[in-house]
């Protein structure tokens, strides 16, 4: 190796590697503009986390809670486990969604400090530099953040808002190329509460397995569905494509803390032999999930009652028509009914209220509430409520909401018109 | 883009990502080679964990178990905090660690799911394709493990084992080019139980300083020390440099399963903001360690009482004393004497028993006794023994190896003698 001498050199700051660099949230970004000052006389309504232990309405279950007491106590997880995880926990997954339709085995999961350590594996196992995955847009914005460091093209197809809520799947198509690995499926949707019918589901199915490509399903939301909606697991249905199912007990068992999650390798055709060894040698970068957690699942997946989530759905329905209801009469404001998840996304004219981002900082400065705008997750034009409040708190929401709109009705058409399309 | 049909092709084995495949374990292959049937007639003596949960000489303190009761049954830590770390968490970080000579703010600190994390977010943010670290031999593989996979290459420097444990600075300093990013230290050492003194500390910052480079400093076997050594945080020594401390609560509160580290940024020169701006960015990729342990931090770093360490260095200042008792005796081997962390390596003579793995192999195979060779390391003709057994149990295994040696005593020189150099 050659030998410089640096001493004559300063100190100088050190410039960060460009994977550091290229991993960026965008949601931070819109976040740091909605940093205004609420108005100081109304009470703090705050409906832009996406985590349901915030409210109050959706505590843990006490199961959740008593597994946790038994994983401590039972000492048997305060050393270090495998690294893709106790086989008593991934045991346990298979117990809860091994079905005839997508059967697999204890050897078929890998647990994750969360369903974001799960995408992540996911999408470090499938792709690397010049690759790409396609991304819902709206969606979630860590598959963009968990894909670009590593140079792989997050490629965004699109799903329209109006007329029931659904991919465009001639485009998702023509975004297809050699380059393409994988397409992330959301269902239910983040932030667009839409859960997608089985014959959608099957049409996704139908391209995927057309171009030979792996679906990444994002079920964090699994069944938590309402209004009338199903929730098929795409795995189940055909025809069938090697699966990717990553999921958690962030938001059906309301612990997003206790950062628990796993990826279920559906291995059709026997292709993903090569992913799951890349997945397994990524799980060792930091050898597990808490094992604790991991300790309480069994528990936590076995013995949660029916009602739980019975309850969970309950109050999200009740909270979403609420909200529809108050928002239904408020010219230029489309609330999309939500069947799913924990959002409702509304849609805002822009020559009525201005954009997006405007129309949620003057919320806050105005009326103290606090809500997403929909560039945070690629959607311009709409804002994101959580549903996880009470229903008290989310229809006074819903009624400041509406005040703002009337109150301000117009006013942006005259500023604003010259630059409409 | 460019639409290609792949309706003629057959589903195909998807190869992984470069990423993955390059994501490489040596212990495993190396455990792998060991995995020969043990002696039915003895009992399994396992001295190859790193893990002091095992042996059940070293529980956890019962202040840490009543930390996460604690944290559990408040449900102040089941949503997501921040992707760094909770403030309070990260507070008693500095309020433990935080002295005039290395003095940080919660602000220098992000939790991490175990040190090996908080490794990956240093070396990932410091780093990146062509760069090179600096990392010891012998050493903990997972420094390599979490470089390559980025295209960062891990060059070695070495640790000289006879006549005092320290680093070959001359030969490190040769290793040094414009591609030279970091230092990793890791004291006291895994595997070689090598506390380095002041002096040497100072010399080893000498050399850091001279060539303006940051030192990654693993302690996480921190003022784990005895038969007379003293710990010193490479961060409160002198000259200064930039330090990222990598530590966690795995080794020295007995809980690697709970999964809980930390990177301390060390900003000498206000040259490390990029380096702290990426590893904040990295921290959001899986969003921050298990929040329940992150809220018995607290208790845990603050409540332990001093016995409870006084207690584990005795346990294992012990262990290590019979073994090299026991061990002393017997002709080609060489036990260096360890005086910090949870291991102890023995010099094996090749032209006496044969390379470290067949040893190994070996012992499993007539006594039951499982070590893991030096190779396992970056420590040919060494192999490694983990102190945390009770007396009875230690001084068994020295004894079975002893036995071994003297009934081998000499079986491979006739046949390796061509070998030797
Ligand atoms: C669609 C979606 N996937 C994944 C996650 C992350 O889940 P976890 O907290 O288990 O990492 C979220 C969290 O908001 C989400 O909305
Ligand atoms: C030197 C060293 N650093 C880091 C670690 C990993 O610690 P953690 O379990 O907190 O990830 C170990 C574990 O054996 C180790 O020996």
């Amino acid at each position: 190796h050659r030998q410089v001498s640096r001493k004559s050199m300063d100190w100088r700051t050190m410039p960060q590697s460009a994977h550091s660099r290229n991993t960026v949230n965008p949601v931070r970004k819109i976040a740091d503009a909605c940093q205004v000052t609420p108005n100081p006389n109304k009470r703090l309504l705050k409906l832009h986390l996406g985590d349901p232990s915030v409210g109050g309405m959706l505590p843990p279950s006490p199961v959740a809670v008593q597994a946790m007491h038994e994983a401590v106590d039972s000492h048997a997880f305060d050393g270090y486990g495998p690294a893709v995880g106790d086989l008593a926990a991934r045991q346990a997954v298979v117990d809860r969604y091994s079905v005839p339709s997508a059967s697999f085995t204890a050897d078929d999961v890998i647990l994750a400090s969360g369903c974001s350590h799960a995408l992540q594996m996911a999408i470090e196992a499938i792709a690397g530099p010049g690759d790409s995955i396609l991304v819902p847009h709206p969606g979630f914005p860590l598959y963009s953040t968990l894909c670009r460091p590593h140079g792989i093209v997050d490629r965004a197809y699109h799903i329209t808002m109006t007329d029931g809520v659904r991919i465009d799947l001639n485009y998702l198509e023509s975004l297809i190329d050699e380059t393409t690995k994988a397409i992330i499926v959301n269902n239910p949707g983040n932030p667009t509460g839409a859960v997608f019918t089985k014959e959608h589901l099957q049409e996704i199915l139908r391209v995927a397995h057309k171009h030979r490509l792996v679906i990444i399903a994002d079920e964090i939301y699994g069944d938590l569905v309402y209004n009338g909606a199903e929730f098929h697991p795409i795995a189940t249905l055909s025809p069938k494509v090697p699966v990717l199912t990553c999921d958690g007990i962030a938001k059906r068992w309301m612990v997003p803390g206790w950062r628990l999650g796993w990826v279920i390798v559906h291995d059709r055709y026997k292709v993903l032999s090569q992913i799951k060894l890349g997945m397994v040698a990524l799980s060792q970068k930091i050898v597990g999930p808490c094992a604790l957690v991991q300790g309480a699942l069994p528990k936590i997946l076995k013995d949660t009652p029916e009602e739980y989530f019975v309850y969970t759905r309950n109050v999200i329905q009740e909270n979403a028509n609420a909200i529809a209801e108050v928002l239904e009469v408020v010219p230029g404001l489309t609330a999309i009914k939500p069947q799913g998840a924990m959002y409702m996304m509304i849609g805002v004219d822009k020559a009525t209220y201005g954009d997006d981002v405007g129309f949620c900082q003057a919320l806050i400065r105005e009326e103290s509430v606090f809500c997403l705008p929909g560039q945070a997750f690629s959607a311009p034009g709409y804002f994101r409520i959580v549903l996880t409040s009470n229903l008290a708190e989310m229809r006074e929401a819903a009624e400041r909401i509406r005040d703002y709109c009337l109150r301000h009705i117009g006013e942006c058409r005259s500023e604003d018109s010259s630059d409409e399309g």
